[in-house]
């Protein structure tokens, strides 16, 4: 037995619940229909061919299986998000073209809308022939969604909505099928009733186009042209002067007007109202962190395969060349990041699940299950929107002048995830979010992230509680009770030990920000935004600890779950490389608060060292296990050593 | 006087020896000579754009600076580098192409070849009439030239070298100006006599284009296509079967072949003339590392501009919404890469001057000052381009979906100079090339980096002969007669017990590679690659520690440089933030090694942000005194605030 056969074992495990559908979509269909251009077009033909493979998609079952029974779909959430991660492994400008029209406009409809909405919108969004927009980022506020600046203000006397854009800083930007394909925008806007009051950011549709493609009147769209990557979406701008529409085309799921002109909602608050319907939407930050990851994986196994046929520089003593996945420096470069990427992996699955059973009560879920998916949510696509950045960057060095060819993936998967760490919220803010998620139990609206929020609860927190409940804690003693008491409870590869620096230090730094913020929330308004300021690194810190916590309890349930032999001794090896790299990585704070001695800390680094000599001989089987078809992966002159000679002409 | 007053003084010094350069090419002629295209244009329309930039260069200064008297130049080499660098704030595709053009292809001519070589392809390599390409790499080998298959064959018979590639890994791949204009290449070859003995690499002038631009015969060009960016550089393949050449052609400086077919040379190893050829293409390095920071500042500065005036969240109790710099996380990404900024562009200053000095020996410069020259060319170009690439992606995310408009120029930016921390040597291959010349005092040849020469030597190093006679050494000294301990000698500002901090580290990491690598040395050949493999990580370490103390050193020449006043305070600022944001990244290693206690270490992290905020109010002076014309920067989008109205129309 070589090697390589545990790769399809390891496969199943990280193909989670909805396997079936990854697998579907590797061997069925052909596999070039998600694929990049074969070769570089044009911005305006990237943006025509990306419009076709989306229309294509439409026979796929992916959409409908977002959309419940009662809208048309299939209830099948899980499936329809894994089937979007895979497109990861495709052209990102699809993604996020699909991203756009089925989980943002058609999400914008199904949660937003009532009946009337997803009758007259959804088969259109489904099969197409209605594309659409999701109109929320204004030139001014991206991450601040609660002061949009642009109005919808009714009008009694025509019983209709006017939408505008007040000042420059009102133009919706960087909106996704807006430059070019898009007929409908849902637009977020303050909307105001007739008596003058404001009811805070709602989401009304607008018609932006006609059906020959020219802008409705009063709509002004901008091209935002040439961008970092995602040459295939059309983004762009709208601006809107006193644009009006019918009453009829507010979504008015969490907030109504009626046609006398008075406002009603279900709920009264209207910070609340407001930052319930933004949390209608998690499903896109769910799909976000799932690409990210898939084109982490793409990279991780083009870079991998060329380093274990890359040779260069001679051993001592030997003619022959090494491969570059000989030397510690490529090992420790590529290693812990496929072990982190395994972590995501299977915590992504995690996520999925939470988002399906949360979406199964359409719209009624337990609120602090629909906030901790939304915390989730966040974390995950910050900590893995981080990790794409980080790692398919590496990976582009790690193939050298290889790399840095357009045939060969890498730049292409690097400029156009680079957008992903600072769209659908930006990670620092979601990190923040986490923070206060995780502050206040999920007792608290989870998106207001103003400074204010985040200092206004914090004197009521206690770690302990929240941090007992976890499967970390519950793992840990499970752990304990297995193994009694030996010397080998020091050591580095120690699971208990490991798990219990991971928590530790989550629940250190998160007592250590309730600390500094409740001195906020007592000081003077004029120093209380210093006191916060003060701990802002402290709460992305305590974000992040929080999630790697939430990384390793995923990986240590697999372990957990995963037959005595070959496969589980490999994964438990990965387990060890994720974990004790990161703490490798947070040496300095673990040093600092006395939870690692120094010799310790050098035995922790000494340990990623022998964890990346020892998994090198499988870093094949590793990436093998992401299980990306060849045809997927393109990149011949990554993948595939060259001849020794010239072929025979 | 308002604290932008200050930028122009520390523009001062900044621009070091060659500020005239600087200043002349920011206020003369066309603004706009050096800048991207106006709008995106394709591939081949930007290649001929650059290549219109290129040829306007020629009537530039800066190639002619760049060459002796002797050879039709001015000799003013450090003024020559020193425009390269500022072409750094244009589109770097000019900058690449010029430096294919006058520092690659003429450095070669000029420093491998002899007067005949001089006198026939000087004038047209200056005035752009001979285009030309320096093929070095292959697509088998990069990082290890030594090991090139290229072969470069005599035949007495008819008088003339056989250029020949053997292998589909022979090709000459990445070359610049090979796809569409370069007419001739310096292609490096194995040199091999008609008795059939190789002697190592070679220079060989071969034509690869005809008057009317087809491939000479025998040549087959190919066009590398899209890249991750240099979208004006045609990079190409090369490849030879069997092309003729004159013997004459043999670029002869350091190793010729008689009309006999014997060969000599001034030097007798052929490793060492091999090592004594790369030397001479020093300038390559120091150049890249120019273009690097110049880039950079450019990131920087529009990143800066941008979070002053962009605004998100209202501070508790006041209406007003906070500018994005106002927070702490903000002021923690950007503050402490702007005063990295500053060490490196000093230490660039002191490298130009270096490398001026030696290049005034003409070729005769003692061997020590070459060695010394090219080690830190070779640290600061892998330690600026790693800042490069860090620090504009950092820039891209700081500013969100504006960042990602191709518009705002740091996705250009960040793509361009991506390639940079591969090319012109691999940054991990450079970083052991540090090391190695720090433990043989560079008495030994500086480029080889096989293993086998890594270890060869190790034993006999002793660090503190070498780190006493560092410029830190005797500043501490002077430091420590100047002050007295005190208290403060421990305060983390202490600027003694910084530049302590960054020595003893330095010493210690050598000290430790030293006695690790000696034990392989001592190893059987086949242990001998598992030692040097665990040893690898402390030398990229050990080279990085030397580099930044390097940094620190010449920013503290800086600040002792100043006049006493407002601008020495600020630069003496910079400077404690470049110290301890180093040692924060770095303090696992100052508290594994007891040299920081837990609470030392705290007090660092808490002084990095103290730092951070007291200079937060210094930023736009800070970026100002990288003195970049806004015409350069680009960027209306981030440079300006948004009106609050639209424009009367």
């Amino acid at each position: 037995m070589t090697v390589t056969d545990l790769a399809p074992d390891l496969t199943r495990i990280l193909d989670g619940r909805w396997g079936e559908v990854r697998q579907r979509l590797r061997t069925e269909g052909d596999p070039l229909r998600y694929a990049p251009p074969p070769k570089p077009l044009s911005m305006e033909e990237h943006r025509a061919y990306t419009k076709r493979q989306l229309l294509a998609l439409t026979s796929e079952p992916f959409a409908p299986d977002g959309l419940t029974r009662g809208m048309g779909g299939t209830g099948n959430f899980g499936a329809s998000v894994t089937a979007f991660e895979m497109l990861g492994h495709g052209d990102l400008s699809l993604l996020v073209k699909a991203g756009v029209q089925f989980g943002l406009f058609g999400g914008a409809v199904a949660n937003l809308g009532t009946g009337r909405h997803h009758t007259a919108y959804l088969p259109g969004m489904l099969d197409g022939t209605l594309l659409g927009c999701f109109a929320m980022t204004e030139t001014g506020h991206g991450s601040d969604v609660q002061h949009l600046e642009t109005t919808a203000t009714h009008d009694p006397t025509s019983d209709e909505i006017v939408i505008h854009s007040p000042t420059p800083g009102a133009q919706k930007n960087y909106i996704g099928n807006a430059a070019r394909d898009g007929r409908m925008a849902a637009v977020f806007a303050q909307l105001v009733t007739a008596d003058g009051e404001s009811h805070g950011v709602h989401c009304v549709l607008v018609p932006i186009r006609d059906e020959g493609g020219q802008p409705m009147p009063g709509v002004t769209i901008g091209d935002c042209g040439a961008k970092g990557g995602l040459p295939g979406v059309d983004n762009g701008t709208l601006e809107f002067d006193s644009v009006r529409v019918p009453r009829w085309n507010l979504l008015n799921r969490y907030g109504d007007i009626a046609a006398d002109g008075t406002y009603t909602s279900p709920i009264d608050n209207s910070s609340r109202r407001f930052f319930t319907m933004l949390g209608t939407l998690v499903r896109g930050r769910v799909s976000v962190a799932g690409g990210a990851g898939a084109a982490t994986r793409s990279a991780l196994t083009l870079a991998t395969r060329y380093a274990l046929h890359r040779r260069q520089f001679s051993s001592p003593g030997g003619e022959e060349e090494l491969t570059i996945l000989s030397y510690r420096a490529h090992q420790r470069k590529l290693l812990p990041a496929i072990a982190k990427s395994y972590a995501l992996l299977l915590a992504q699955n995690d996520l999925v699940e939470m988002m399906h059973e949360v979406a199964d009560f359409e719209g009624n879920a337990p609120e602090e299950r629909q906030r901790e998916l939304e915390a989730r949510a966040a974390g995950l696509k910050a900590i893995g929107t981080r990790h794409a950045t980080d790692t398919i960057q590496m990976c582009r060095e790690a193939c050298g002048g290889a790399g840095y060819m357009a045939a060969n993936r890498l730049t292409a998967l690097k400029a156009d995830t680079d957008v992903f760490t600072t769209f659908e919220g930006d990670n620092t803010v979601l990190l923040q979010l986490v923070a206060k998620g995780l502050l206040t139990e999920f007792q608290e609206t989870f998106e207001d992230n103003s400074p204010l929020a985040m200092i206004a609860f914090a004197s009521r927190f206690t770690a302990s509680s929240i941090l007992e409940k976890t499967p970390a804690a519950g793992l840990l003693a499970k752990l304990r009770s297995r193994a009694p008491s030996t010397d080998d409870d020091e050591s580095e590869r120690n699971r208990g030990r490991q798990l219990s620096l991971f928590l530790d230090r989550e629940r250190h730094l998160l007592e250590g920000v309730a600390l500094r913020l409740s001195k906020a929330a007592k000081a003077e308004p004029a120093d209380a935004f210093r006191v916060f300021n003060n701990a802002q690194d402290h709460m992305l810190t305590a974000a992040e600890a929080h999630i790697e916590r939430v990384l390793l309890e995923g990986m240590c349930a697999a372990v957990e779950a995963c037959e005595e032999g070959p496969v589980q001794e490999l994964l438990d090896d990965v387990t060890d490389l994720f974990a004790l790299s990161t703490i490798e990585r947070h040496r300095g704070w673990y040093l600092e608060h006395g939870r690692l001695t120094p010799t310790g800390s050098k035995a922790v680094i000494r340990s990623v060292g022998v964890l990346c000599k020892d998994l090198a001989p499988h870093a094949r089987t590793l990436v093998d296990a992401f299980a990306i078809p060849d045809a997927w992966l393109g990149a011949p002159g990554l993948l595939e050593p060259l001849p020794d000679t010239f072929p025979e002409s």
